[in-house]
Order: C-alpha cells, then structure tokens, then sequence
C-alpha cells in the first residue's frame, strides 16, 4: 500500500503549529474586534463567474477550477470532444473555483447583501486562500488571509485606523515591523512624462522591481522598456525618496516640474492627512518608490514588512502584509460608488517570520491535571473528581484506561501536564489521593474534598 | 453585467452569523481543551488517492475533484480524445480533491506523523468538509464538522467522555439532547441467523431505515429482501428496544437464543462499562436499533439528537452528531492496529437547531463606544482618546469622517453601540467631551481624564 501524502504547497498543523496560529490569530482577532469590525466568512467554493477576470490573466491561469460533479463530459458533445483542447473544454466541465483571495469575495458579498449592511461596514474576514502557484519558501498553494476592510467611507481615519491595527497586532505579537505608505496619486503624476498609458504600466512594472534589484536594475529596466526619457526625472525621484523628513520630502515632490498637477497634491493631501493620524509615526515609512497591486488601488497603498532587529540578515520573506484604497470596489460587480480600504496579514508569512525569532515561550509551559488510576474500579472517582475539576475552568483529564504508572506518567510528562493524580485502592479506600507535582517532582497526600483547591 | 451568486448549497456568514457560530464554536472549543484535547488542521485539498475508496461508491461519486492546474488534458493523449468518458478522463485530469470528512485526514495525518504523536492522541478539528450532495433543508455542499477523537486505545473511559462531552457541550448552549448508543457486537450478532454476510449487510441496510419507515416498513423491507427469517427474531429484538430498565434489556437480550455469542457478550459488557462511566446517565439511551455507518466501527456507536420541548413537533432535522469506535482506523493507510474512537459535532445543523428555538440572545446586547467627530479637527483627539479605551479592553472606534451627527448616530443604533462620545470646537476647547448613553438616552458631559472611568 502506498504511503500517503499530501498534495505539493499544502500543510497540516498539528498540536504545536495549530496552538501557535490560534495565539496569533486570537490576538488579530481581538485588535479587529475592539476597534469594531465585525466578522464575516464566505465560502471557499465560488462560481468561476465571480473569479475569473478579476485578478488578471495570471491570476485566471493560478485559480484552482473544481470539476462538475457527476457525469461531467454530459454537456459535451460527441463529435466535439475530437482534438478539443483545454481551454475550450475547461467552461463546459467546470463551474466553480476555489476562492483566490478574501477581496472579491467581499465585493459579492457587499453587492449581495447591500440591503442589509450598515455601511460604512466594518469587516474582518479570516480563511484560507488557493493558488495553482509554484510552492517555494514562504509560498503556499493553501494559505491563510486575514483581511480588515473599511467598505463605504472615503475618510481617512480609516486608513490611519488600518495602520494602527497594523502596528497593535505586531506590538502585541513583539514583532518589530515597518508599515510603508504611498499614494497612487504620487505616481499617477508620472503619467504626463510616460506619455501615454501604456508607458506608464509598463513604468510601474519596472519600479516594481526596485527591492529586488535596485536602482541600478531599475535603470537598466526603463531604457530595456524604451522609457529612456523617464530616467532623469525617476532618478530624482528615486533619491529624494530617501529623504527621512516629511516636510522636506513634500518640498522636493514639488521641486520636480514634470510631477506637478491635481493628482500630486491629492497624494500628498492624502498622505500627510493620513500620517498625522496614525499613533505611532516611528514605524510608518513613506516609500516613495512602493507601487503595490497598482491596477487594483486608487489611493493610498501600504506594506508591511518585517524590520527587528533578531532577524538574521539573510531572513528575506518579503512583505508580511498589504493593502490599499479601492474607489470601487463593487464595480466589477455592477454596483458603483461604494469605497473602501483594506489590509492583509499575510498569517503563514507571519508564522515563518516569528518561527525564525524562535518566540516559542507559550508552548512550552506546563499546565493540566492527569488523572492514573492503577485499577479498573478507580476510574468511576477519576471521572467524578475531573469533572469537578473542569467544572472550575481546570484541564483535567483520565488516562484512558489502567495501565502501567509509568506510561501514564510518560503521556503526562509529554503532554505537559503540570499535575498527576493517582488513584488506586489504598487511595479509594483512605479518601487521600496521591498527587504528583510533575515540575517540581514533589509528591504529596491529598484529601479528596480539598482537591480543588489544592491546584 | 450579470448579478452576482453563490454556488447551490454554500453560503455566506454575514456578521450575526459568525457571531452565533463562533458562540457555539467556542463553546465546543473550550469543553475540548478542559477535557485534554489538542486542535490539529489538515488541509482542505487532498490527494484524489487518499480519498477516494473510503466512502464507497457513492462517497466516491460525491466527492469534488479539483482539476489539475494549467494546461490539465496534456497529459490526454489526441487520438484518445475522441469518444471519451467521464470516468476514463477523470483520472488524467484530476489529482486532487476537496476533504470530504474529518476521519480520513486525521488517520493520514496518523500514519505520517506516527513518530512524532504521542498516543493516546487525543485531538479535536473543527472545519468545512465538501460533498456534492443534492442540497435540501439541513444539508448543505460546504459545511462544518467539529470532530473530536481518542487514537490509540481500547479503553471505555473515552466512550464515556465522548458521550461527556457531548452532554456539556450542550447544556451550556441551553440545547436538550438525548445521546443513543449501541455496540457493533450486538448487531454482529444478528449473522447467523442471517446466514451470511450479504443478508447481514441487507438486514442492516434495512433496520437502519427505522427511524424514517418504522416497524411495519421494516418488515415489508425485510420481507422484500428475502430475509423473512430473520422477521421473528427482528421483532422480539425490536420490542425489546423499548425496554427502558438497562438490567432487563440485557436479561431480555440473554433470552433470544438465536442471539447468543461471544459477540452479545462483548457488547453487553462494553456498553455496561461505558453507561457506568458516564455522569449524566438520564441523558443517554441503548438504542438496539441504531445501526449507524456499519461499514466503518467496530464497537460502540453513538448518535445525539435534539431532545428539547422548545421545539416544534413537525421541526425533524435528523441526528445533530454521531459516532464510533474503529479499531482499525489506519489500516486504510497500510498502518496496523491503531484503535480508536470518535465523535462529530455537526455544526450547521445544530445552528438551524438552536434558530429554530430563537436562542438570540447574544447578539442584542449593546456594547462598544462610538466617537462622532463634528469636524476634522476633532478627530486626532478621537484617535487619542479611543486608542486609550481600547487599552483598557473597551471596544471603541471612530466614525471615519466628520459627517452629520444624525447619519454617526444611526451608525452606533445599528451597530448596538451602548455610547457615544461626540467630540466638537466648543468639546476641545473646554475640554469636556458630550457622552450620550444610547440605551437610556441620557447625555452628559464628562472630563476628558475622567472619560475611562465613565465606562
């Protein structure tokens, strides 16, 4: 018989990994909660009507498409199914997909539910995502997001909210961070030096690229691309980004004649709104060069990497989440004028990051009791006293069945039980059980009916 | 533009219903980790080769097959295509599927993580499983199973505290149940009289109709299935099924004389020790009848279904969890003698349960603190003051925006906030802030130093 396995780029967790999500998970949950969002779920099936289309043609190719069930070829053809291909076939055999991101899943259900939600909707949504993409180090075919989202507002208390929520989380996690912010705004203006569109994206493309492979990389990118005629103003551009004082950051934007117009001063309105908001200015960085998810956002873009100072330097795992201002959310769906902002945390990202500072101090105490009985005609009491026990918010729980001490004190010990109680005739018979301190080794008497307070 | 939908039999859960199913999930959560129990996940796409053969046919028919990624009918040779099936396609172009129980994961996780586990394992998953079953009232494609499971030990303590937990888990949701339970040895008894395995697995299949068909239905079914002489000893054993006196069941049972066995003996025995065991016995019933998932357990089995006067007599929604003991639950996997017990809590149907008794009472608490802002100038002194509350564990947000009072005011009654602190030139200046109690209506003003206190 074969040895099972799993499929590529997906994982279990078991009882350490699963306690370590749940922590960090809970602590999410808990910052979304006391600054009011709300939780949803949507489910992981979607019509591929509402999928595709809607994370460009890369993203159609890395959907995970479910087949029909039943019969599935029924709706095909006979005289078709010759020399058919893939792509022709793939519409008439399937219909669904699983979810890509938690976004899109928000705009149907947004357009679905409208009449309900009060807006502006305030949503947190945790659950794992698919992706057909090649599995590697920090890349997942199943992996969890945990988005924020404002839905219905175009103030900017909630991009500063967002921000906040950002750095709260990561205090609370004592994950040192830097969230980087820009403005689409800011890098609209470079539409009047590209010319024309085209230009433009294939500019932001090549920008894109800066963390990866500087600016010497980027340089030699615009001239690949035929935007030779960007490169000084980019240049300029790219140095003042380095410019740590915001006021004469802003000067500098304006010292560049070919920036100038509405949309600049729309971003820098937007951003210097924004930041005077945000509680903890020292750990938001305005990156000039940040050009996130660009056919997508409308406003302000952010990013969050990791920036602590126990992270070895080769410790490379990229952005640990990310978001932005959407102007239309719903569109894709018909429904116009509906705004909103959003954040990711990028959970398994955040798992690796923390894995590699080593923070594993919840796992390791110990707490619970453990009830051995060293006969059969204990466990009646064992079962009896334990759930007193519970009944007081204690673990407590009877090795199933009476075997060996040692093997239950063995079970005990690697499960982390912080107490063992014993029961066996001696212990029936004189009321006074026998409780094992498992850290310190002490072992004492103990009349049942001061158990309870014994622990 | 077409509007948009879900797929037949999923859902969303907007806000009111994530709430109610993290209630009820918490719940189950809490009772699992008092009683020693540890979470694992597993992902939902698994390999179409651990699936597929665990079901029978009709398991295997509902499964959903996700298509390999890409190009997926290169691997389909041209000259094959033509006049191609669906079950000989299936193979080439699908590797994977969606998880279709909790069971078969948790004994492949088993087998690949035997080193490591230490047994017995106690463990609980709480997440969505797929079936592409015809959707009707109570049944849905996507829904959620909460399982918990004992591998690796022969011992009735964890029947008892399965059937423990099953009976706390809902006393605090306030939800009357009653839990059956019988013994696969009782029911193996019943072979020699069938006079071989097939009419065996045909005289289960019937009896297993009961609850639907009741005692004539049986019997025709019986009839028509040629096992008319197994009908005598069938009603004996039926009506002794309605014995409540556990003592007198078993002295009935002892006096079929076509019964009698080594198997009887082992169940009457297994199922005493287990009633022993259990804390709350008026809760529990031997139910001869039940013949649940036979292909599968080796010994006791269990089913919980509501039992509750709330509920309205036409309101018939099935068992709302189940169960069993299989004492090869790795084999499938090439994984010898790993015996265990486990029971799932499902989920969907225990929410339409506890709606159909309008248990809502969660959800209209008031709660949280609004900031309405009357210009922007106020709102850095709102982010000030709600980072300060939130510190202190109060929900508090800030309406995003300095709109008209009334349209922030509406926005804390929808959301049940309980208060509202209004922040404007003449609240800045003077320094106290505008508090309005939303429950009763009473507004006062409060100093800015004071304002935690208020709450």
């Amino acid at each position: 018989m074969q040895k099972p396995s799993l499929p590529s780029g997906t994982r279990d967790f078991g009882p350490k990994a699963f306690e370590q999500r749940r922590y960090v998970m809970g602590i999410m949950e808990k910052v979304f909660r006391l600054h009011g969002f709300q939780g949803i779920e949507t489910p992981a099936l979607e019509n591929l009507s509402t999928l595709q289309g809607k994370y460009g043609d890369e993203g159609d190719q890395l959907l995970f498409k479910v087949l029909n069930s039943g019969d599935f070829l029924s709706k095909v053809k006979e005289e078709d199914k010759a020399n058919i291909q893939s792509k022709e076939l793939l519409p008439k055999i399937s219909n669904r997909g699983l979810r890509y991101d938690l976004t899109v899943p928000l705009a149907r259900f947004v357009v679905m539910n409208s009449n309900e939600i009060q807006f502006p909707f305030k949503r947190y949504q945790m659950q794992p995502v698919w992706r057909a993409d090649r599995p590697q180090k920090g890349r997942y075919r199943e992996f969890w997001q945990c988005d924020v989202d404002v839905v219905g507002t175009k103030s900017v208390v909630s991009e500063a909210e967002l921000i906040d929520i950002y750095l709260e989380v990561f205090k609370v996690l004592d994950l040192g961070v830097i969230v980087k912010i820009n403005h689409r705004g800011i890098l609209d203006s470079f539409l009047s030096i590209a010319g024309n569109q085209e230009n433009w994206n294939s500019f932001m493309q090549a920008i894109d690229k800066f963390d990866k492979i500087g600016l010497e990389g980027v340089n030699t990118e615009l001239q690949n691309r035929g935007l030779s005629h960007m490169l000084e103003v980019w240049e300029a551009y790219s140095k003042l980004s380095e410019q740590q004082d915001i006021t004469q950051l802003i000067e500098g934007l304006r010292n560049i004649p070919e920036l100038q117009g509405e949309e600049l001063e729309l971003g820098i309105l937007a951003l210097t709104e924004v930041l005077e908001l945000v509680t903890d200015k020292s750990s938001v960085m305005w990156d000039l060069r940040l050009a996130r998810g660009l056919s997508y956002y409308t406003g302000c873009v952010f990013e969050v990497l990791p920036n602590d100072q126990r992270l070895d330097e080769r410790f490379n795992i990229g952005s640990i989440g990310g978001g932005g201002r959407y102007d239309n959310l719903t569109g894709i769906f018909g429904m116009k004028d509906v705004a909103g902002v959003g954040v990711s945390f990028g959970l398994d990202r955040i798992m690796d990051t923390l894995a590699a500072i080593e923070k594993e101090e919840e796992v390791t105490n110990q707490n619970g009791i453990l009830f051995c009985c060293m006969d059969k005609e204990s466990l009646p009491l064992a079962v009896t006293l334990s759930r007193e026990l519970r009944s007081f918010g204690l673990s407590a729980e009877i090795y199933p069945g009476a075997v060996k001490l040692k093997k239950q004190l063995d079970y005990a010990n690697q499960r982390n039980k912080q107490w063992a109680v014993i029961i066996g005739e001696s212990e029936r018979e004189s009321g006074e059980l026998s409780v094992k301190n498992l850290v310190s080794g002490e072992q004492s008497k103990v009349v049942q009916s001061e158990l309870r307070n014994h622990f």
